[in-house]
């Protein structure tokens, strides 16, 4: 029996990715999308403009939902959800706060569901090599860029620069969530400097340093050299480089043959071993680490930006 | 044997309070105190630069020290005195980060030795009391006003309004932690709004939105009626209103008699306590939603403050 899946919020990341992660995998059965305005792209199943609507059109019909809605709008969705005895994945970042995902964690153990918050890019070809070649290593050096135009990836998405927007965190979080995931020890905040453009709420620009030559750089502003690399040096000489966002590695300089299902089917392929068992995985550490930089940052003003 | 304690950071609030209430308890026996700059108000035991200085000139000499500095010097202070098998008590609030408070935790559970993050607040005659009385009710409204003149607490402490200050959230906190510790049902921020002085980084008035009718506000600015009260209705019609910072308690408008030992002395009872068993007690709650309101909050410019 495959699992009954449906997709809340309907836009480009639920077509261009979810879909056919789901439709490539017999594990799953597509059965319903819910957006409370007509998608722009149609769904190949009923729409319903909530999961209310849903679960009364479908009554014992639907065993998952996959939220891909706005960060600040998932707990209500979540919350209802797993009240109904469906089990949830989310996409990233699981919520616009620590709170909001605790509480979540909390709803899915009391309900006995599975509630997954998936890190896309964890699940990138390169990531589990470079985990597995950094266990028991010591660090010495550690550095994040993740420079991308903001203008290009995001035209006119004035959201992500407003309140629970995250601005720049919004991709930076994706290199925070490999870092968290293949460093052999655990990272935080020391200082952290967050460039704010005058009639905005969110930063465009990121400094974090870590202590100990840990430290990451974001930025959205347009730049030549957009670029998505983390590199980690270990103290018997090797270095590592995930670059594209994590989906090519090189050790010492010569690339690595890496290899893997890719991003979203990884995604699906996890999800259905936590829902054959229950199973509750949510790794706060990388929004742990942007509450942090917001919470300890020195928040200075910079340009205006406007798309 | 009485726990042999030193106090780290030996300003006002290790003066005011923790010299006393350790000088007042049995258990404890007050032998050092660790201050780079020579204190003010000189301590009645040695005074050394550093926790390294103090256990190299006590071997085997001290069991524990209390934590009195500003929280963004702590983290090294901590990981430097577990590592060397002493217990440690805290000030609230813990840490500058999320971060580094979890790694205080990660280092006392591999000492096995305790780590007691104190909110003072928390040991008022009054809190205790309150969350007896809420335990298992349903809590119909929620309201914290924390309103102090930060000229007549803090006078000059520019230190506050500066990164990894906290601003009206180093009181308020106190409240929160009140707040996190009566209530039957977890806390977490649905809207925040952050009002920051233009030449300052820290808020210095905050509103917080809980949802269902739970909210908070802090307000660091002069006003002629300063108030530190926690007010919350249940369903069956009960009110209770916890004020002065928590040490008064009236239910339905008339005062309880609430009895205890007093802030400092309750909090070195308990630490007592936590060390007897090797325990580590580390309530994060009021720190996370601080940080969430950071994160998730809008940021506003307001007048310029100046002491």
């Amino acid at each position: 029996m495959p699992i009954r899946i449906a997709i809340v919020g309907y836009g480009k990341i639920a077509v261009d990715q979810h879909v056919p992660a789901i439709q490539g995998n017999s594990e799953y059965q597509l059965v319903a999308a819910v957006s409370p305005r007509p998608p722009q792209v149609p769904p190949p199943v009923p729409v319903y403009e909530s999961v209310g609507a849903m679960l009364q059109a479908m009554p014992g019909g639907v065993d998952a939902i996959a939220v891909c809605t706005p960060p600040s709008a998932r707990h209500p969705i979540v919350a209802e959800a797993l009240a109904a005895g469906l089990h949830v994945l989310i996409e990233k970042p699981p919520a616009a706060t620590l709170g909001e995902v605790e509480d979540m964690v909390r709803r899915a153990h009391a309900a006995n569901r599975t509630l997954y918050a998936a890190w896309h890019a964890q699940h990138n070809d390169g990531v589990d090599d470079a985990r597995d070649r950094l266990a028991g290593k010591t660090v010495t050096r550690f550095r994040i860029e993740w420079f991308e135009d903001v203008r290009k990836w995001h035209p006119g998405q004035d959201w992500i620069f407003a309140p629970g927007g995250f601005g720049v965190f919004d991709p930076g979080i994706n290199a925070l969530s490999i870092s968290t995931s293949i460093l052999p020890m655990p990272l935080f905040i020391r200082q952290a400097k967050l460039l704010v453009p005058a009639n905005r709420q969110q930063p465009i620009a990121v400094s974090l340093d870590f202590g100990d030559n840990l430290s990451a750089d974001f930025d959205f502003r347009e730049r030549p050299d957009e670029h998505w690399v983390i590199e980690v040096d270990t103290a018997d000489g090797e270095q590592l480089r995930l670059s594209e966002g994590g989906t090519r590695l090189a050790v010492n300089g010569a690339e690595v043959k890496v290899s893997g299902i890719g991003e979203y089917p990884s995604i699906y392929q996890h999800f259905a071993k936590l829902v054959a068992a229950n199973q509750v995985e949510v790794d706060v550490d990388p929004l742990r680490i942007v509450a942090d930089a917001f919470m300890a940052g020195s928040h200075q003003t910079t340009d205006a930006f406007d798309f």
